[in-house]
């Protein structure tokens, strides 16, 4: 048994890993903190999952974190830098969900998330943690940056592209639509349910956290700079990402037959057959990223639909993958959840 | 390992079916059956079971159902009745999970539900599948009757009152609330999206097929017979069934120790702490019961609420766990999927 | 014209005010005040009042109320009964639509509002502003007590019944069901689009503020002391309550006559042919309460279903009502909006 | 008075029509049909119309409509096309809310709506009904044809820099999301509830209808041929649209000063300043476009985000819209309403 222990667990990442964790047969949850809960039961705060978890939140300086194979951090950005020296130094590896170690370009990441970086050191052994790029670099990392919900979407549709480089790499396109999941259970106005349901909207078009990780993945792929225009959109639904990605052909080639190829071997990654759409609910609650290819009236403009659970591929289901990976068993285990549909 | 046909399955109940059948460790799925699909595999009609459901659906005439070990009918009322008989002789067992074996009355049927019944013998041997009230009878029964949604959400709320005959059983009140997915997969204007979401209405006050349903379960318990008033109300939400109960106390017990005494063996109930307010998410898409008990102002008006989630308690979950019992392998087993939040 | 002020009105009752005030023909809108938002124009804060209100919010300290004709207070409890008798010494009449003036009884008001009452004179002057009820009180008041939501809905489809003394007021029951508006526009959790989108859950059952408003608004109907069970659910809509009344007959009379005669002559109440069952959306941002009256099966209980936008008659269209009957205008002037389908 | 007939009137289209011409003070609505509604009165059919039209359906062939000024066409495509001859012999003016007269080329619109045009004189005669190109044509205009939701939408956005010719008219984009009410009111499967919540998806990308509308009516403005790919997707909300817009800028100009001075002296069309993201409820029940223009990082994609609420200003409102330019009277009569938030 993996003995796992989670930082941070009381919003929607952390009921997620535990829905997952709960179920995963190889697993033993040590510990789950919070500071502000401290002494709750997990049950009481997340009543779903009374009679499936007995553990008590508990105060991170008590929780035996450091006993553990693995901790997620499940925290809000800025944490596990401050904690992860000092369980790595006692043999426990790391799963970040937050953006902590997700660049590799310690100034870059000061300027996005606005403050000084605490162990740039550990950026530059980081694993990104995006299993179909880093699959063996995953396998013996100490340490996995968890990809944000969009990058994962809009990186796992572009990645045939973008490997093969044929497309017009200065303008990628990703039109992308979020559930409101993805913005965190904080209490904000914007969120509540009497402002985003029945609406939707663009934000952040003049610059998101997600733009230069994604720019910053498929670079890694291309091995140059990649232009990218990056529009996220709140949708009402709870679950889901999707993005719709444009890319102007370079070269022609059958598209589709390039991405069955590239994802054929891949145990999350779905490729419909042409004339496809796929819907977000097709993947919720299930670690499964969907992709539809068109070329529409035979231009030159390709459109491809990439569909996950933000919650699930786009954060907690990736974080299982990755621990599975990462010790060596079978990648699926634990998730093997079906999508609930309706 | 158990082998199962479906009849009919294009349908929530159908898909909800398949859902919990192909992660059940112990069952063989050898055929679904439907007429207007016939030819057309599984996953194309419901894409989230891509990679899961290799079947496709088969045309009545040709299916193997006579070599199944059980069959489930997911079909509209009036179906199962008609083939029933020709499975059972072939030693096939049969979950309804439409209306053709709910009741005891032929006469009371055949009003509600406007047709002749076609085997009014088998009405006889049928049981009735609440497990929590019938399980014995369930295990050796050879026609298992599926209880309906609204009728496992009030039944269960009620049964600890009834049985121990507290309160008047002349008025009791159920006000219940319908996730839009109870109304079935059918192209009807009243369930579109535009005239369901951000909306609310009672529909059916004047008499609903399941009225005459809860009477009979609670008067079986009662041994008398039951005054009901039941309003079923459209919600906007896709599944989830909330059901708030009112009785008059007629002699005082403490009801929170009645619920818990009652319910504390059962796998697939919760009786929540005093206080609580069980929501539908805390249940959805898994087979539970979740229940508090309330006395307002300690007054002599009792409120239980009662949750489920109409496809898996009060559908295609519960005929899962009737199987499990009428197979004689452990109840829970395939059904410790946890309830999906947010 | 009628010179308007609003004190509070960053939430949703006043966007709502401002929506009805801006397009009522005989209102001069003088000032909005907001502490926090003083100097942000009111089409910054509410974007879909850009271009029809001008104004901008001003300081509480700054703001010309003393020279409106009428003040209308949008903001939380407690907060206009700090103010009011300085207004009315101006000669300043007052719409609260908060709850500071809806009690008689001030020990009462203290115990639910859990604060002293800072101007318990006035509680004995106030009219409490439901004008089916007290149309000729509120012609001449210098304070309306505007009703609360539920309450709106609730003494609406209980009033002929108690009025004519026809069922058993010692046991009325009030299921109640509201849009997620009716919390406000508050950064909290539990109303979170990801909390309360696809789910349904009861509140309060053990005590509401809005259960002894109810029971004084119809006690003073009656003549004699109300008993009342009153459940208020969480619904994932917008907009709307739906109220489903249940009272035990003690006289048998033809209870649809008995509501289209009482409420016949009223210009916002509209009572429904037999049979059929009001949806929230046939009021939505309409100044309407639909009520449609229900006895199934011939029993002896009464189901009487009552609707409204708890924005606009549940909260500021009925503000503005009460404005049009204070100043001897045409009480529908400025209400004439239809509901807005789908 | 505008003496005003509706021919169908029992979808979204129709209602949206009602709500707008039973508040317009310049109009007497003489004749709806339906014929499968003859005889029923509006009311009955739309609940919230009740008090405020009078008027029952009508067999077409009873319906007074050549005694009407203008009769509005809110039937399925293919309807107006058979019936406009007969009736501008009458010397009544057509405004039909379909696709009919939408295409100047006949070969074309015979392509896209599968079907022989009925009247393809007519088709020469007709003005496209968007009153922000072709004020002056609609005003003396016989036949209007009001233009799509999602043309309307998008080209609004598109127009100023279409016609001052700076970005690539070869490759445009637009990612356009639909609210569910733009597929009607059929009962279909696809648009159901539980079909179409919490989920989200592309539909039609290897061609919709919109596509040659949008390109038609660029291309009227640019004097020659336009690119575009258009990919419309199905969102989880009842009204709006929101169009984000892609375009390579070939010409640097101030482009927040090209919109404002574009739009500024439109009456229904809202440009926002820097920065600002419009959302749909902005908009919602009222006859507005609001656009915002965004040049993500300074580079050479420019990001336009336009919202409209497809029944007002991309359906009912517009056609109101013609009419009143059609009557020479003020544009904006009728058109008051504000926007319903939240």
């Amino acid at each position: 048994m993996i003995k796992v222990g989670i930082v941070g667990g009381t919003g929607y990442t952390g009921v997620e890993l535990l829905r997952l964790l709960a179920q995963h047969p190889g697993v033993a949850l040590m510990a789950i903190t919070s500071r502000q809960e401290a002494g709750t039961p997990v049950a009481d705060h997340f009543p779903s999952l009374r009679g499936a978890v007995k553990l008590a939140f508990s105060d991170p300086a008590d929780a035996p974190l450091a006993d553990c194979d693995i901790v997620f951090f499940a925290t809000p950005n800025g944490v596990a830098m401050g904690e992860a020296r000092a369980l790595l130094e006692r043999g426990v590896r790391i799963v970040d969900l937050a953006a902590d170690f997700r660049f590799r370009d310690v100034a870059e990441w000061e300027q996005w998330y606005q403050q000084k970086h605490a162990a740039p050191e550990l950026l530059a052994e980081a694993v990104y943690g995006l299993p179909e790029v880093n699959r063996a670099a995953i396998r013996t990392a100490r340490i996995v940056a968890n990809p944000g919900c969009y990058p994962t979407c809009v990186q796992l549709g572009f990645l045939p592209l973008v490997e093969a480089n044929v497309v017009d790499l200065d303008h990628l396109i990703a039109d992308a639509k979020s559930g409101v999941s993805g913005a965190g259970r904080k209490a904000e106005t914007h969120i509540l349910f009497s402002e985003a349901s029945d609406n939707f909207a663009a934000y952040g078009v003049s610059g998101h956290r997600h733009w230069p990780e994604i720019r910053q993945g498929l670079a890694q792929v291309a091995k140059r700079s990649i232009g990218l225009t990056f529009v996220p959109h709140l949708t009402p639904m709870i679950r889901g990402i999707h993005a719709t990605l444009y890319a102007r052909v370079t070269r022609a080639v059958d598209f589709q037959a390039l991405y069955a190829s590239r994802f054929g071997a891949e145990p999350f990654v779905d490729v419909l057959p042409p004339g496809h759409h796929p819907d977000t609910r097709s993947v919720r609650a299930a670690n499964l990223c969907r992709i539809a290819v068109h070329r529409p009236h035979g231009g030159d403009t390709l459109v491809v639909l990439s569909v996950i659970d933000n919650l699930v591929k786009g954060a907690a289901g990736q974080a299982v993958q990755n621990m599975n990976i990462m010790f060596g068993i079978d990648e699926a285990t634990g998730l093997a959840q079906l999508p609930v549909v309706p």
